[in-house]
C-alpha cells in the first residue's frame, strides 16, 4: 500500500497545513501544484522569502507595525503627528487605512482583539507602549479604529475604559463601517467617510 | 505613505500568490500568519521541504506518478500485475485509489485531461509510455479511471479510440461515481464500488 506521498511532499503538505484555514486536501492541492507547476527559480524565492522573514523583518517596538527596523517607517517619520495614535487590531488593517492616504498621524497595532470565546483578555493585546505615551502626555488624540465585530467592539470599550483617568481625547472611527465588517476588506472611499465621521467615544 | 509591506513579505505575499485559487488577500493572510504566529523551526521545515522538492522526488519514467527514484514503488513492485494499468488523471486520484487497498495493478498518470476550454488536447497528456508498453503487448486490460466531468469523459473517450487497434481489454471505472464528481473527493466504498462495477468500454 502506498497511501501516502513521498517524505518531502508530506512535509510540504504539513507545512501548508499550518496556515490559517488550511485542511489537509487544501495543503495537498498547494503541495502538488509546487511540485507539478512551479518553477525551480520560484520554488527557491519561495523558499528564500520564508528563511528571511523573521531576519529581515521585525515588530516596531513603538507601535507594533511590521518593520525592517526596530522603529517602523511611519514611527520614524518626523513629518507625521506623533500625538495622534491610531489604534488597529492588525498589521493588515493598518496598511489598508494607510492606502487612504489621509491619515497623517500614527498608529497602534494591538495584534488581537479582546475575546471571551477564544480567551484573549486586554492582558494579551500589545498595549504596554501605548500606554506609557499617553502616561508621559505625548498623545492628544487616540483614535480607536478596531473592527465593527463584538470582539473589536468590546476592545474599543475595554481601551476607553482604560484611557478615562487620562488628558487624551478618545474617538471611536464610525460612519460607513458595516456592522460586522472587516476593516481590511472595504474599499477606500468607505474607510475615508468612516473616518472623516469620527465621533467623541 | 506605506501601503505595502517590507520587501521580503511582499516576496512572501508574491509567492504564495502564485498557488492555485489564491488571490491577494489570502496570500496576505498566510504571509502575515507566517509571520506573526510560526515558529522559527516551522518556518525552516517549510523553507527546506519546498527546497528539496525537485532534488528529493521525480515523476516516474513508467507511470507518471510522484517518485522518489526513477521508477515508483508501485511500478517497481513485483508482486503486482503489471498487465492491469489503471489510468487516472491526477497523482491525487492515484493515491486516493490506492487507499482501497483493493487494486493490485499498476497505474498510469495522464498528468491532466482533454479540454477544448483550456486548449488541452491528448497530446499535452502523458500517455506515450502508455502507448509503448501497449504496443509491447505488455497490457492485458486498461481501466480508465478519468473524472466523471466533461473532461474526463472526454478522455477516456479519445483513450479507447487510441486503443481499440490493439489487442487489450479497456474497462472504465463506473458505478457508484456521480456525475460531475471529483475521484479525489469520494470515499473508500464509493471507490470500491467504482471499482467492482466497471464495464466494457
Amino acid at each position: 500500500m502506498n497511501t501516502k506521498y513521498p517524505e518531502t511532499l508530506e512535509n510540504l503538505i504539513d507545512s501548508f497545513g499550518k496556515l490559517p484555514g488550511v485542511g489537509r486536501k487544501t495543503a495537498e492541492r498547494y503541495a502538488l501544484y509546487v511540485f507539478m507547476h512551479m518553477k525551480d527559480e520560484d520554488i527557491t524565492d519561495f523558499s528564500n522569502a520564508l528563511l528571511s522573514l523573521h531576519t529581515d523583518i521585525h515588530i516596531c517596538e513603538s507601535c507594533g507595525n511590521i518593520s525592517e527596523g526596530n522603529i517602523c517607517k511611519i514611527c520614524s517619520d518626523s513629518s507625521r503627528n506623533h500625538r495622534q495614535v491610531l489604534v488597529v487590531e492588525s498589521i493588515k488593517d493598518l496598511i489598508t487605512l494607510e492606502k487612504v492616504n489621509e491619515y497623517k498621524g500614527i498608529y497602534h497595532v494591538l495584534n488581537g482583539s479582546i475575546s471571551f470565546s477564544k480567551g484573549i483578555s486586554i492582558d494579551d493585546l500589545n498595549i504596554d507602549s501605548l500606554m506609557e505615551k499617553v502616561k508621559g502626555g505625548e498623545v492628544d488624540e487616540i483614535i480607536l479604529a478596531t473592527n465593527a465585530t463584538l470582539e473589536g467592539e468590546t476592545t474599543a470599550k475595554y481601551l476607553k475604559e482604560l484611557l478615562k483617568s487620562y488628558d487624551v481625547k478618545v474617538t471611536r472611527i464610525a460612519h460607513g463601517l458595516p456592522v460586522g465588517g472587516d476593516i481590511s476588506y472595504l474599499d477606500e472611499l468607505t474607510l475615508l467617510k468612516a473616518f472623516e465621521g469620527r465621533r467623541e467615544y
